[in-house]
């Protein structure tokens, strides 16, 4: 059992020790005690610093979704549900919290990163009130502030904000997701009413799974192909009205998605056009425009640019997911933490008490590992939510700031909610049966978390398009050299693996095969070590990838194509790498900011991490000669040595998130599974105690054989 | 798009080509035609292998899932959907197929194997009412068959066969799930009365997520410590009546289990007993007795042999759980497959078609090795039954036959229900928007098999049972053998590294790493080689793990216990890894029984296969010494190779199962995304061919650049 006391630091507590002693002897067994000094940490200070750049704001968010009207409740039908979640959102619009990205004119706060920060604590409470405020606010609010000037600002946003007007974003089309720049949606501009006139021209072209769209909306922004004086402009965004009191407006139709696996709050609907007639001004105007006569006009001369740069101001739903996901992962953990360190199941070491689940290795296994890569993402989504806060404040906002936030987000977004897939997924297995009841929120959460695997961006599209910006960057170096030097770099860094990288080199080589396992470790731990490791992955599979696509360009459109496709798998392993990486460095810089309490506990965790990929890429390390057999075995003998140091703090750990039963609110993580055991335990206790409880049959037949062996040997004593 | 006509063998094809021409070129790079020769396969004969040894029970039993009535509908109420699910099984009973496995002389066939193949198909229809049907037939009945004698088969079996009394199978407590042996509800011997007292103790020993308990039953099998003249003899099972139309009888309390993660067409629930008393005769007494005087027997003198036997007893769970999950992810990979033929999205090679999905390499890497492994599941799957058939109907039932079939259950059935809940997951994915939707059934599918994973015993306690198997199998090899034996051989084979099997030290040594990369793939594609792989990665591990235990047995129980632990994360991969390899056993077995002209597509499938559980451990082999850094290099690019090579024929292959559009049922996989396709590129292509489409902004620019390049050139025309 955790002694919570124990790991708080006592006053005057000595300085941590950081890696702790260097040639610690690290063994494939190793039966001793495990040390734990210099493991006292400050959960405090921890709780602090996992809050992050908006500490306040989601704190106070984090009260908002404590309040039980917001939860949500297990067992609605769908249509409840739907009409409970509608009436949240009117709670949140009396708290305010939801504004706070909106112009200080219009009664926001131009606060856009606390605004994310607090949205993202709504996960809590229910992921149906959360998605549905994104798309109330982050997507259809926030598409008439980025994508309008002040005309649409004015004439639109009060009523979206105010939630006087329901809205949906009406982007994806049955057809479409991903691939906006296709849909097939057209507003086509009408010179002699001076209106567009939106139209679907066939089914796939129905705007399909949006939120707001089979019940409550009564507007959207569509996004659809402008077409003035015969000439495609390429995707726009229209404030159209859809439906009243009474119904769609005349044109419009559309049809309900029905339940979904998931976020079944949330009216998911279709919609489609049937020559629509919107006023011109219902053009969202600030990329885009087209003049009484028909003329239309950018600021932004590339067409492709300026599909990204519209694209790119509805970053915020990427942004939120990363942190939501992350919010439910560290939720998920602490309910199979807590379970994990109170339920007991067969007798190990001991005649009498059975053992916590935690205590099996395996357990371990399944379940610190995920705690580590939590932080890790914690840690990279506050560096990622200052990054997005300083863009969309103005602070830092160039073109170059806008990609790289964007390819930010498209790296972090499918980590972190793959991620939470997973753990609540080990989550719930970890918990059995119990795991799996409603009541105990795994499944729920789960279920509601399942989505955004695939919305906002489909993470495998995602990656991709990291993926190019990696190549892209890597070809830039190579800007104006002759065809010889890239060819030249690509052979000597990749193609002979003939690495020649400083602090690699060694590990891989110059020490020898026949070191003990210890002095692996030793290097292994180096902050510089793992971070070479890590980066020097990234770069040389960018760089084999690009070796193999540089004859692309000379071929013909179909067959660059297929050469490209040919590197798709390795491409979006590459992105994945390179996510995974950022996300390393920001838990090491988040070392270096932590109270010296939390040095000690955070790097294990950190090492953790680190070593974790490597050892899921251990395969690459090994045929890349960046690791010895040796060396690599190594790494799962000091990632074994982790788990076991932070064993004893892991419910601590995840604790210092700060979430309280409010958030939790799984009984078998909020007192139920201890009562029992508590109560089981004693019960057997009083039971040995009376001398009245009945023998074992087992006991009584080793009894007799070991009578009868005592025996034998008195009978004859000549034998030894 | 695939032509099914084209994979259809023509009349007079030619043999199979087996593996291919040996000195095939393969290199990671190729943008060449695949060469697809030889792969033509016929599709009846194939579907008749995979429907296995019971094909026409199974044929039977899909005839009735493909009923409507017995068809799960979205979105009903979980009261309603209990209700339905119990209709649902009272037309069970009409068909008959539910007592298959019953003895003749009470109304069934005596037909184990069939039994179990024709409850698998029940999960198209829907899994709660496969699962309830289990609870009822499977477990509650089956108790009374194989743990009762002829006075319980007479007095109870036929109502549970009738349904006339829904049943219980009380087995499970809240406080033990897998750890049966230590369930606290007990059941005292009165002599006075004749009676047995069943009593639960605390909360944790409450009987607890038990089908048919919540509302339906009104008996159960409830299993508690037998007690008698002081003396607890271990589990042994009772049979209890618990509930009439007026509620609980006398004693008798419980609860709903509410809401789950899915499977809500059950009625789960938990009961409690206070002081029960049931007659003697209740005892479900073929193990174990208790005479009118309180005096215990037993035919099986060991008290753990004893349990185990019983337990053995009612592995049926495990067997139907490993065909279940199975058939759930051909389903799964149907829907993707065929969504994934004919969604399309971005334009690739193409400057006006989209590309289909499964075209993009990520797309097929994510989908076609999962139906590799459900082929080799569906294989490994029809022994096991094959297996399980020869020891229920007593053809080979000797104790080790037993021991046998429980091991293969411990090893399969983790497999096969964790690959169920990663394909179906990965098939929702692929689907993007569409798959999360109810009404396309992913999601349903997977939520209601998620507990697959920790029910009839958790998947990591069953396979820490394999490796148990496994490391007295391999301490058997040295009884009597002086210690310094095996101490020898472990060092031999194992800690030095030194490997002297035979094809494999050439396969790392001797071949230089210099050749090219095709030489080492055609060594991998070898039968013989996957096998020594694959059989030397289990035996090495746990010669390696023995050689770590092997000083244990001298240790004090709570150190052994912990050098135990040490070892855990490693026995259970071992375990996987034996799990695996009678899989691809099976697979290897099922090509040479194939019609010849399926060899050719369904060797690829097991290399796939083989080669994917190669490159999921190749850090091992790399380590291990059994694979060269070039060699391992090959591995991944052969699966590359396969892949592409299976691609045209994926969705064949999967549509070879045999399930229709009834047990699919998807929207998206039955014709409505063809339809929108058809319908989009025929709008697009009459557009074009008008004439009367807009311009695209795009090309207008690119055309105004390519133009003024040109006039450039023409102004200045010395330039070159």
């Amino acid at each position: 059992m955790v002694d919570t006391a124990t790991s708080m630091p006592t006053s005057g507590a000595a300085a941590p020790v950081g890696h702790g002693a260097p040639d610690e002897p690290i063994e494939r067994v190793d039966t001793g005690p495990i040390d734990i000094s210099g493991a006292v940490f400050d959960s405090e200070a921890l709780g602090r610093q996992l809050l992050g750049t908006w500490a306040e704001i989601r704190s106070g968010a984090r009260k908002l979704a404590a309040n039980p009207d917001l939860h949500r409740i297990e067992g609605l039908s769908m249509a409840e549900h739907r009409e409970r979640v509608l009436g949240q959102l009117h709670l949140l619009v009396a708290d305010g919290q939801v504004n706070l990205s909106f112009p200080k004119e219009l009664g926001g706060q131009d606060n856009h990163g606390g605004n994310i920060a607090a949205f993202e604590e709504l996960v809590s409470a229910d992921p149906s009130l959360q998605i549905k405020a994104g798309v109330q606010w982050g997507l259809f609010a926030a598409a008439i502030l980025h994508l309008g000037t002040e005309r649409a600002h004015k004439a639109f946003l009060p009523g979206a904000m105010s939630l006087e007007v329901p809205g949906a974003f009406a982007m994806t089309e049955t057809g479409h997701g991903s691939d906006v720049a296709s849909i097939g949606t057209t507003a086509t501009y009408d010179e002699a009413t001076d209106e567009f006139v939106i139209h679907t021209p066939f089914r796939g072209a129905w705007k399909d799974y949006l939120g707001n769209a089979a019940l409550h909306g009564t507007a959207a922004v569509v996004f659809a192909q402008l077409i003035t004086r015969g000439v495609n402009h390429g995707v726009h965004a229209f404030y159209v009205p859809i439906r009243t009191a009474e119904g769609f407006l005349p044109g419009v139709g559309g049809e309900d998605d029905g339940l979904k696996g998931g976020l079944n709050g949330i009216d998911n609907g279709r919609l489609h056009f049937d020559n629509v007639r919107v006023p011109r001004i219902n053009l969202l105007n600030r990329y885009g425009d087209v003049s009484e006569n028909g003329t239309y006009s950018s600021s932004i001369e590339s067409p492709g640019r300026r599909f990204f740069t519209m694209l790119g101001t509805l970053v915020q739903g990427r942004v939120s997911l990363d942190g939501a996901a992350t919010a439910a992962s560290a939720i998920g953990l602490q309910i199979a933490l807590t379970y994990g360190s109170e339920r007991r199941q067969f007798t190990a070491g001991s005649d009498t008490d059975e053992e916590v689940l935690l205590d099996y290795q395996r357990h371990q296994r399944r379940l610190i590992p995920h705690l580590a890569t939590t932080f890790a993402q914690t840690f990279a989504h506050d560096e990622f939510l200052v990054k997005f806060d300083a863009v969309f404040s103005g602070k830092a906002d160039t073109d170059d700031d806008r990609q790289d936030l964007e390819t930010l987000a498209a790296a972090l977004k499918p980590l972190s909610t793959w991620h939470a897939l997973d753990t609540l997924q080990e989550a719930r297995e970890a918990c059995g049966g119990s795991g799996f009841l409603a009541e105990n929120r795994l499944v729920g959460l789960r279920a509601d978390l399942d989505i955004y695997a695939t919305f906002e961006g489909d993470n495998n599209v995602l990656l991709q398009l990291v993926a190019k910006r990696l190549l892209t960057d890597y070809s830039r170096k190579f800007v104006g050299a002759e065809p010889g030097v890239l060819a030249r770099y690509v052979v000597e860094h990749v193609a002979e693996r003939a690495y020649n990288g400083s602090g690699l080199r060694s590990l891989a080589q110059t020490i020898g095969d026949f070191g003990r396992v210890a002095r692996s470790v030793g290097q292994l731990r180096e902050t510089q070590v793992q971070r070479e490791l890590l980066t020097d992955r990234v770069e040389t599979m960018i760089a084999e990838i690009a070796g193999r696509l540089r004859d692309a360009r000379h071929l013909s459109k179909a067959d660059a194509a297929a050469v490209f496709n040919s590197q798709q798998n390795e491409l979006i392993e590459v992105a994945r790498a390179h996510g995974e990486l950022l996300q390393w460095e920001a838990f090491t810089r988040a070392i270096a900011a932590a109270d010296p309490n939390n040095v000690t506990v955070l790097t294990w965790l950190r090492d953790l991490f680190g070593l974790g990929l490597i050892e899921k890429h251990l395969a690459w390390y090994l045929m890349a000669g960046r690791l010895s057999p040796r060396r690599a075995q190594a790494v799962t003998a000091y990632i074994d040595r982790l788990i076991a140091r932070l064993r004893p703090h892991a419910l601590d750990l995840v604790k210092a998130y700060g979430y309280t039963d409010a958030h939790v609110r799984a009984p078998i993580a909020t007192g139920a599974e201890r009562a029992r055991q508590d109560e089981a335990r004693a019960y057997y206790a009083a039971a040995r105690a009376s001398g009245t409880a009945p023998l074992d049959e087992k006991q009584i037949l080793a009894d007799r054989k070991a009578a009868e062996k005592a025996a034998r040997k008195a009978a004859s004593p000549k034998k030894k």
